[in-house]
């Protein structure tokens, strides 16, 4: 076995504010009853606990409310697509899943447990998590890379009687839903008369494509690495072939920028880089998400110079599109009511909650709350536990 | 899916104070790092973190360092071998997969996972525990009923190179080898002159069996529900099989009480119960460890009318054996150097320093010490940690 010292170039890369503040990870798990004698042990561990077991064993909705299961999500990776790294691996990943758990906390009081996983075969993931799920109140799904995860999420739905959500899909859709729901409202203009072109045809191009569609949108054409994509281009995977079906009546076959021609919507979400020059052929009054991380796909002070409303991923931009504005409330909500899914109304009820946060401030630079407007969590939380309700999953 | 609304029972319920304490679960996960603001945010998660998992995709053992996986146990089970309630599934055993996380948190500063896994196959087991693997620092099994257990440690073991730790087993070994060495001391004889009966063939009397004979016991016999373990018997299974060949060399072929006429030790590891005239026919000086909970094999009233030494599982007794002085330092010692493994050694070592704690203090009612001294989890990690280094097997 490999024993290898670190000590030396651990105090260096400490010198690094980013790594320092990893150092030791960034979670721990606290008791939340008291274990001061034996009394206590007595009653939080044997000869009591047996009661509870027994109880669950016979009535196992019980586990819903005296264990913590009920009320903890799992953020599941296999490390193949971690931020724009790639697939950097299991172990690679976890300090972003646990980044991802602590956002959880912060935002929502969610308690989240990272989980990377040693696989990435579909059937190992989807087993490896149904297998698990008897610990969890929810899935978060994260980082798993296209089209794989759209599999592995499908599955492990229809298999599990709690919320799966792969947020790289759903939470940038519900994000992105909502900021385009104010912006079309800023311009005066229902979804139904947009035309957006999505760049990017990966788990979040994908999703924002569908939520999109669902909502209304006029028409979506999405483009991946070899431009838009339109029934009868070769070599398409089902999920793209499935894709084609739905989206491009326009009928364009050319390149993303060809389709931006015109149009009234830009969602970048390929890491790819947009001229100057498309941006201004689209249509008066147009809206460029640039969303690509570090790396808008246009920078925003150029897009700006041709559209009305610009967001971007980053925080030292106005409009930061930010997962984060969705997936604790979305969880928060539906782990309070126990829901046993996530359905596509409690997706859009996140949505419209997100767009209605910023209320009559609307503006340009205001489409979408920050990250820290306390009030985003909880009108999220709200509206998507009443939804649960609504559709009938909620168990409680 | 059924919605049932509990309510009504669970305000029944929750008037049993053990119920009560138990509602909403034992455990939470926290952040250890602040995220007040977009800086906190963009150190803590994107774009800051970014570097560290390049720096480990590149260098993997600083996940060790920058994630909190190294430090974290997952405490695993398939809710096969509860408690003495026997199979009662993954749901029914989270309470004490919790009440385990919360004493490792408790006794060792540990941080811990309840891991319940929908899934009772070695093979399932071993690949799912496998694929968790870089998401924790060791594997603590718990609870996973014999035979099944040995074959899921042993492949564990061999797989990962974090420690594996069926504390069943190892756990219990432990405490009984410790309060054992005493009470020889006490008595004035060494281990090497102590003919033992282990009443029980299961994970813990195999474990503490194996650590006697490895201590040097004089001899020891193993009896199961059909009595005494011998070479030759029919119906055993391998692992008995593999015991039979290592133990009872005094021959043996009888019941349990037949076994103990004139043995020196008796440990109960059986759910069974013992006649007092089985305990009268002991040598002198006899040393009986009842284990068996909530009732032991016999009452410590009864036993120490004959016997010199007298423990029990129990807390409202002297001399109580509880796993929780062993696994809590134990792991808490494997962590701190990122030990790649549990060796015999490391047990040996947790064994003396707990035997150890209890000094000159020794008496027939004090042979190990109180689950609340404090002494115990920092003796038993150094003692463990220092192991680990002498035996190589430490990373750090």
């Amino acid at each position: 076995m490999a024993v290898t010292p670190f000590s030396a170039s651990l105090e260096s890369l400490d010198l690094d504010p980013v790594f320092a503040m990893h150092r030791g990870g960034k979670l721990e798990v606290r008791s939340t009853v008291p274990v001061r004698d034996a009394g206590d042990l007595s009653l939080a561990y044997t000869p009591g606990v047996a009661r509870v077991c027994t109880a669950i064993a016979e009535q196992p909705d019980l586990a819903n409310d005296y264990t913590w299961a009920g009320g903890v999500v799992a953020v599941v990776s296999d490390g193949t697509a971690v931020l724009g790294l790639g697939d950097i691996g299991p172990a690679a990943a976890m300090p972003v899943m646990e980044g991802k758990a602590l956002l959880f906390k912060q935002f929502a009081e969610v308690d989240a447990v990272p989980i990377c996983l040693d696989c990435t075969d579909v059937d190992a993931l989807v087993e490896t998590v149904a297998r698990l799920a008897p610990s969890f109140g929810g899935i978060n799904l994260e980082d798993i890379s296209a089209p794989r995860c759209f599999e592995v999420e499908d599955r492990l739905r229809d298999l599990l009687d709690i919320p799966v959500f792969h947020d790289d899909q759903h939470g940038t859709a519900i994000v992105v839903t909502a900021a385009l729901t104010n912006a079309a409202r800023l311009t005066g203009r229902p979804l139904g008369e947009l035309r957006a072109v999505v760049a990017g045809a990966g788990a979040s191009g994908v999703a924002v494509t569908n939520m999109l569609i669902n909502a209304g949108i006029g028409d979506v054409a999405v483009s991946d690495s070899k431009g838009v994509i339109y029934q009868g281009r070769d070599g398409l995977n089902p999920y793209k072939e499935a894709l084609a079906r739905r989206t491009n009546r326009a009928g364009f076959t050319g390149s993303t920028e060809e389709a931006l021609a015109g149009a009234d919507v830009f969602v970048g979400l390929s890491g790819s880089t947009l001229p100057e020059s498309a941006v201004a052929g689209m249509a008066r009054d147009s809206i460029v998400f640039a969303l690509s991380n570090p790396t808008p796909e246009i920078l925003p002070d150029v897009a700006r110079r041709y559209a009305r409303v610009v967001a971007t991923g980053r925080s030292d931009f106005p409009n930061q599109i930010n997962n984060v504005l969705a997936f604790p409330g979305v969880f928060r909500g539906a782990l309070d009511v126990r829901a046993t899914t996530i359905t596509e109304n409690m997706k859009v009820a996140a949505a419209e909650a997100l767009a209605a946060v910023v209320g009559d401030d609307l503006s340009a630079d205001y489409v979408i709350p920050s990250p820290f407007d306390p009030r985003v969590a909880p009108a999220v939380t709200a509206a998507v536990a009443e939804q649960a309700r609504q559709d009938g999953v909620a168990r409680r």
